[in-house]
């Protein structure tokens, strides 16, 4: 009982182990393939492996099953098993089936059949299907009314005028289909043959008798049947291949006539396809039918067997846009296109039930004409064709049409090109050209090799026209007005630029008081003109690529084409090139003046213990905080500008790249913002980048101006104003000397005479004055006017420098550093006092040979910013309201400082193609002029005004 | 002479114009189609235009060419143009080759030929191919030896064995493939059944007689014959279509033993393919080739013909990714599909010479058994099959094959899982499983209709192991712990973070000198608390994202899998979202606090004119200018922050977009940072995007923090230090309470005795400083200290508050307005000076009742930031060199700062997955936040120290 519970148990345990050992191998064959097994081996399709062949039998031609060797018959078959047999002496051959023995009439062949001569079929059964015991050779009846020849096999016999279909190629079928053609008219035999002349790249001389030369013999033989289809170069029964061969007549077949549809982008008859239909028949001449080539859809493309090729094509139609080439490979290239098609391309131009096709002229690159490549020159000179093929591996098969070929023809490169007529406004084209380049493919490793295909549509313009007109671009009529009118503008702006600049260079030596004209002179005019001309090149290139942006984009129909990446396009950003270095220049020099400026500010205080000084000899000094508070702000105020960079840069970023502005700069003439993220993107073009760019950044930086003047400064602050209020509340006037003889002058003389006061008498002053109850804060009685400009004299200038001097003679160690010799101290604060007491005087009419006076300026020196008149013995206060001080800040130079920032962002743009990065490194530049403005203007500060610098924080 | 002249210049104008009319053609054709060809017509395939028939013809069943009607010869062809003749009534038949008429033995056919009876055959001919006068029917003869039958044409005979091939497809083909797989075993016919059972979706009852019934029956008929290739469930010469029917068999299939390689992405063992290889059978049975199932180029996919559904496939291995169902246009379908493929699909394991195949296990999720889909239910009840179609145009043909197929079945469905091996860190994967569902698609308009399709290549764990284990995600082991660790952290860090902020609370009773456990004191606990808990969940998200950014993308083998998108992401996602809401309640809080801090300015300077006052009365003021100084520059740093937050969002933009890093967060193991742009992009994983942006974050921030604490503050200028410095060099002392009895103070009292003074005498102090001529500048006799924590008795908070009273009383109209009443004023300066005087003489220790110490804060005090003693009699001031008053303004609230603008960019990228976005979004709430702070702390500082807020500037 036990024994028998333990045998159940161990048989239980053993099966259980048995069936994990199964599940343990998870069931792993051996990888064997047919080419796998030996020659005694054939293929299993059942169990997937190589089996070995029983006795006296070998391998079969497929590798998938055996036969049995010369001389054996079958004696019975199971499946993939056969069982062979040897033939009697008396009947030593094995009848066709391979299941018989026969007796032959004549000799055997080598696989031990009965032979026939040729001319003769072999019959081995009677006409009820009884074998016969002696196989007889029956010889066909040549003569009418049987017709009969044995058929390619030589066991039936067919009636002659059909063809042989399956034989090796070229040298086969040649003159058959020829002769076929033209001596039955057999339509698919003329297929065939001009199939052949198409392998044969429609290449023929007037000498040799190939494809070609066969149609063409034929095409003239058979001009007494005429023309089909009313077109003269298409006869009837015969493919049309080829247009006539008049000098000019590609040229007027391409541009004599405008297609009946236009291209439109936007509106109800958006239409931007192209419907191409092709008429499809393969090698052997037949018609197998007609095809819409390509789509637009992608995904589906991949589904379309033979025309994959094509497919490409159409989905960059209307866009002037190169693919990459494609590498295919050799494998598939093999396996899809073992037999080559041939198309016969036309435009679909149905409209309803008006079914119309008009035939694309081809251009074979490839064509031979007595050896020469006619269609690789002139126009005039073209053959123009028609019928093409994609893929040829057919005539490359050397012995057998089974064999791997030797080399496969491919079209390599195929284009189809729109012509635009010239001056359409309706998006018309001439009939589009298709141009065909073919190469031909050594095959040496059909497994890893690849072949490069390239497929691009494109639009031109009849570029000999246009191309005198212009500079930047030439391309049709807007394009070229539009052009025109950059050109006009780049002159006539540039040519008032230097009228401008000269004035500026005038206006600048009567500011530095010196009539010389000198190296330095011109070097100034040379600065100028580098600021001047960076505007002009500016304004033209973000109008050029505004223009671009809005006709392209908003364009219903083709008719304003973007310049083509290439020289045109490298020619546009040459030009922002230059207006970037030039702006760069002009920028740096702005700043260097800003930064080497001379300021001093004016205490007006007096000590208020006059009346004491008598009494102890010490007055209470007059406090120096205000000086420095005065100092600290105008420290504060040097970088501000009139809007906010960062916000700036944040806003353009936003606007590009989150609401997907940057998208309009796509060479595409779609306006959408967002696409959907699996869809076609092509390239971008720089040119719309750039006026994408700038003209954002331009119009952001209008709004916050905008914004910035019209609200913020009147209702929230305004640091300006506020600078000139506390000048006047701290009793201390500032004057900056920009030029050696021009400046401006802030009179901050306080109305209460007082300012170095404590909390309460401040506030009750500054109740006063709210309530108007003291006079007013101008610098001539009962006026308002506090801010000035200055034109000074050179006696008053000499004067300012011999005060001054003895502080510039020491140019030793900075006066950042912590402590110094007791002298410099001295010095400055001596040369302080000398300077207050000096300029309050000057201001105050106390210097009798340095008189003043105040006058406005006139409205034509203000546009032109020049002075008339010329401070000989007086100098000239020009009141200005306007605040134009701050020309020597950032914020009176917001225009230079915005475009430069644009240029700056464009540029880094149009060299990375990555708004991101411009706007980063934009905000960096912006970060370091601001630093260096910051830091050595806070320095010059110190030095000018002698306050230390400790208190510029 | 002139009108011959004349003549000919008129022809040569009609020649011109007649060319021109004939370009002007453009040489279109009128479109005409095979299908638009009336009865009478036929296609001519030469000029692609219907042509009329000649008399007694009517159109051939292609269309392409006329035939004879019934009883008509053909007399002559030329070309598709033929001439019929009628038959004479003595040979009323037309012969099978149309060209001649016969006699009859028996009937005619309705095509006019003559018939035979069945089992004989008709003979036109004699062996050497004369015509004979009257036609023969010959019996066939069907006994041994000849074995001879009609073919299925009935002209020719043909061995038995063979199969018919052409014919309706299921009724003809099923019972005849099944008795010669059956009978003769025949394995074209076995195989062909097997693909009849596939196309009847492995289906079966254990009634009916269908092909699979069929293929059951053979298979245990044949048992005797064995298994091939080791696998029982493998009969040899049938196909392999089952696996076992016992239970759990797919269980074990499935799970028992992972394959040889595992996946790997680093290093030189990159192996992240699966080759998939399939033996392909068409419908008839016969073995076609070995093919490799996909690659990983999608552009050679598109020409693999038959495998364009397969290719997709291979592109996302390893990738846990779904594509989007793709759209596929019918006509394709039935153009590249017409005949349907077989693939018994194998993962190639080979290994160098060691060639093995695992064959992949298919579960067809529309095989039914008995009427029950078994294969949706439970995994162990799946009956595994083998063999797989793609598309099966075929079996939906109802009447003859050539006919349009009522309806296609497609396999719409086409998942394979990868499992991996619980626990395995080599990237193991247990054998995949092929999953395919099949959809019957009604043809209703073949040009227009599309079909879905979707494929998906998964990975997954068993998860009903790791269900149990963890929260945040559950896949695994390496999974496991780092979601173990998170778990552990978040209960550890919570507890500890209640009682930290309990902590907290206590100090801040302290502080506010209450005692009492009031609603208030929860409701601060519960901002501290909220506070502490957004730290806990802020690091343990970015330790878990950064995790994931680690494992994931650094994994050499697949060991490590994202949560899916879904519920697993949604809570982490929430995670993040409460972080964030809690931060930010800590974040306003804070800010609230620092907008309500109590501060003043108390002037230690004292009038020069003492000696005076006593001779005229009036001493001279002591000069305001210095506080309004030291407000100006307290009012400037009240928002910076020890980084620059706008280099900050642009640093991280830059390496996010720039840089590229922003492809780490895809969903794929590569950690390349610069993708080609074509290549396929895998969604993001948002887990990826917050682990990276927040680690950016906070990477950045940290070396910003250390760039300017170790570099900027130290050589190039430090605010905070700056101000202290200011404090002593004016004379001011600074005294902050940010609670009731809490608060900084900076002792401002300047070394020099007086700070009022002029330039000279500012010099010459700042020189004794340098020099150390002068006492130090600290609270205590020979200290520097400067800067003190200190907790004020009640009892001078009372006072502090008496005097300020007046002030609080009026809340009317803000002071923002210009001028306001004179009694504000008055009461204003009073209070201040009063203020002064009060807090000056405290700090002089002249007030008996307000005395205070001088102590060092112990370690753990500092530590837990709460004070042990208990300001009873005396106020404490603690010694404080780490300038931590700061904590009343942005810059000493670093930390919550930097994570609060963290999680403000992490949520917004989470929220709409755009970058940018985030950085503009960030920026914008930095400048809101910047300006309520500097706005209304402005406000604050104007109220609390009675400074004139245009002095703020």
């Amino acid at each position: 009982m036990a024994t028998g519970m333990l045998l159940v148990c161990g048989l239980a345990l053993f099966l259980t182990i048995k069936s994990n050992l199964l599940h343990s191998q998870q069931f792993t064959i051996s990888f064997q393939r047919p080419s796998d097994c030996s020659v005694e081996q054939f293929y299993d399709i059942s169990s997937q492996s190589c089996v070995k062949c029983g006795p006296n039998q070998s391998t079969s031609a497929t590798g998938l099953s055996c036969e049995c060797v010369t001389g054996f018959r079958v004696l019975a078959t199971n499946g993939a098993s056969i069982t062979c047999q040897q033939c009697p002496l008396e009947k030593p051959a094995v009848t066709e089936d391979g299941y018989g023995c026969i007796l032959c009439p004549g000799s055997l062949t080598e696989q031990g059949t009965c032979q026939c001569p040729s001319g003769s079929i072999l019959v081995e059964r009677d006409v009820q299907g009884n074998p016969l015991e002696e196989a007889r050779c029956e010889v066909c009846n040549g003569a009418e009314p049987a017709l009969s020849a044995p058929n390619s096999y030589g066991d039936r016999y067919q009636t002659q005028p059909s063809l042989p279909v399956q034989s090796a190629w070229f040298s086969t079928n040649l003159y058959s289909s020829a002769a076929a053609c033209l001596v039955y008219t057999n339509l698919t035999a003329c297929q065939a043959l001009g199939n052949m002349c198409v392998m044969n790249m429609h290449s023929f001389s007037s000498v040799a008798n190939d494809a070609c030369g066969l149609y063409n013999t034929i095409f003239r033989a058979t001009a007494a049947l005429g023309s089909t289809q009313d077109i003269s170069y298409w006869r009837a029964n015969l493919p049309w291949l080829y247009y006539g061969d008049q000098p000019g007549l590609a040229n007027r077949v391409l541009q004599t006539e405008p297609l009946p549809t236009g291209f439109s982008f936007k509106g109800r008859n958006r239409n931007t396809d192209i419907n191409l239909v092709a008429a499809v028949y393969n090698t052997r001449g037949d018609f197998l039918q007609w095809e819409k080539v390509g789509g637009n859809n992608l995904q589906a493309l991949s589904l379309s067997r033979q025309h994959v090729l094509w497919c490409f094509l159409m989905v960059t139609v209307v866009l002037r846009s190169h693919l990459a080439p494609i590498l295919l490979r050799m494998s598939d290239l093999l396996r899809v296109y073992a037999e080559p098609l041939f198309y016969d391309v036309f435009v679909d131009l149905s409209r309803g039930e008006d079914r119309r096709l008009l035939p694309l002229p081809t251009r074979n690159l490839n064509q031979e004409y007595n050896r020469k490549f006619i269609n690789q020159g002139n126009l005039n000179d073209w053959y123009l064709s028609r019928r093409v093929l994609l893929v040829d591996t057919l005539s490359g098969r050397e012995k057998s049409l089974g064999s791997l070929p030797k080399v496969i023809r491919i079209a390599s490169s195929i284009r189809i090109g729109f012509q635009l007529v010239p001056g359409t406004q309706k998006g018309q084209v001439f009939p589009p050209l298709l141009s065909v380049t073919y190469s031909d493919v050594l095959i040496t490793a059909p497994n890893t090799q690849t072949v490069s295909v390239s497929f691009a549509v494109y639009y031109e313009m009849d570029q000999t026209e246009a191309h005198m007109k212009t500079d930047v671009s030439n391309q049709g009529t807007e394009n070229e007005k539009g052009n025109a009118v950059a050109i006009i503008a780049l002159g006539v702006l540039g040519g008032v630029s230097v009228l401008y600049s000269l004035v500026k260079t005038a206006s600048w030596k009567r500011r530095i008081g010196s009539p010389l004209i000198d190296i330095e002179t011109v070097l100034k005019f040379l600065l100028f003109y580098a600021g001047d001309l960076a505007n002009v090149f500016f304004f033209i290139t973000v109008g050029t690529g505004l223009y671009w942006l809005i006709f392209y984009k908003a364009q219903h129909f083709v008719s304003v084409l973007l310049p083509l990446p290439g020289l045109q396009e490298e020619r546009f950003i040459a030009y922002v090139g230059c207006a970037f270095a030039l702006k760069t220049v002009q920028f740096l020099h702005k700043l260097i003046q800003q930064l080497s400026v001379d300021i001093f500010f004016i205490d007006w205080e007096r000590p208020r213990g006059k009346a004491n000084k008598t009494i102890q000899g010490t007055p209470s000094p007059v406090s120096i905080w205000r000086t420095y508070f005065v100092a600290n702000e105008w420290n504060e105020i040097q970088t501000i500008r009139k809007i906010s960079p960062t916000f700036q840069i944040m806003a353009v970023l936003f606007l590009l790249e989150v609401v997907g502005f940057s998208s309009l700069a796509l060479r595409d003439p779609w306006s959408d913002l967002q696409r959907p993220p699996q869809s076609y993107a092509p390239p971008y073009s720089l040119t719309l980048r750039y006026g994408l760019a700038a003209t954002l950044w331009l119009c952001i930086g209008l709004l916050q101006i905008i914004f910035f003047t019209a609200f913020h400064e009147r209702f929230v602050e305004d640091k300006i104003c506020q600078f000139v209020d506390l000048c006047s509340i701290s009793n201390i006037s500032v004057l900056l000397l920009s030029h050696r003889c021009f400046g401006y002058y802030i009179h901050g003389r306080s109305v209460h005479g007082h300012a170095d006061t404590n909390m309460e008498e401040m506030n009750i002053n500054l109740k006063r004055e709210a309530e108007s109850l003291c006079g007013q804060r101008g610098l001539l009685p009962n006026t308002d006017t506090q801010t000035f400009q200055i034109s000074i004299t050179s006696r008053l200038r000499l004067q300012y420098d011999r005060i001054l001097e003895p502080l510039s003679r020491r140019n030793g160690p900075s006066r950042l550093v912590d402590a110094a010799s007791g002298h410099p101290f001295d010095q400055s604060t001596k040369a302080y006092h000398t300077m207050n007491r000096f300029l309050g005087s000057v201001i105050d009419h106390a210097h009798r040979d340095m008189e003043y006076v105040v006058r406005d300026k006139l409205f034509f020196e203000r546009v032109i910013g020049m002075e008339f008149l010329e401070p000989m013995d007086k100098s000239i206060f020009y009141n200005d309201e306007s605040h134009s001080f701050s020309d020597v800040l950032f914020y009176g130079n917001e225009a230079t400082l915005l475009i430069f920032d644009t240029l700056f962002f464009c540029v880094v743009d149009l060299g990375a193609q990555s708004f991101i990065l411009a706007g980063v490194l934009t905000y960096v530049q912006q970060m370091i002029f601001r630093l260096i403005r910051n830091g050595i203007g806070r320095r010059n500060l110190a030095n000018k005004t002698l306050v230390d610098q400790r208190f510029l924080i």
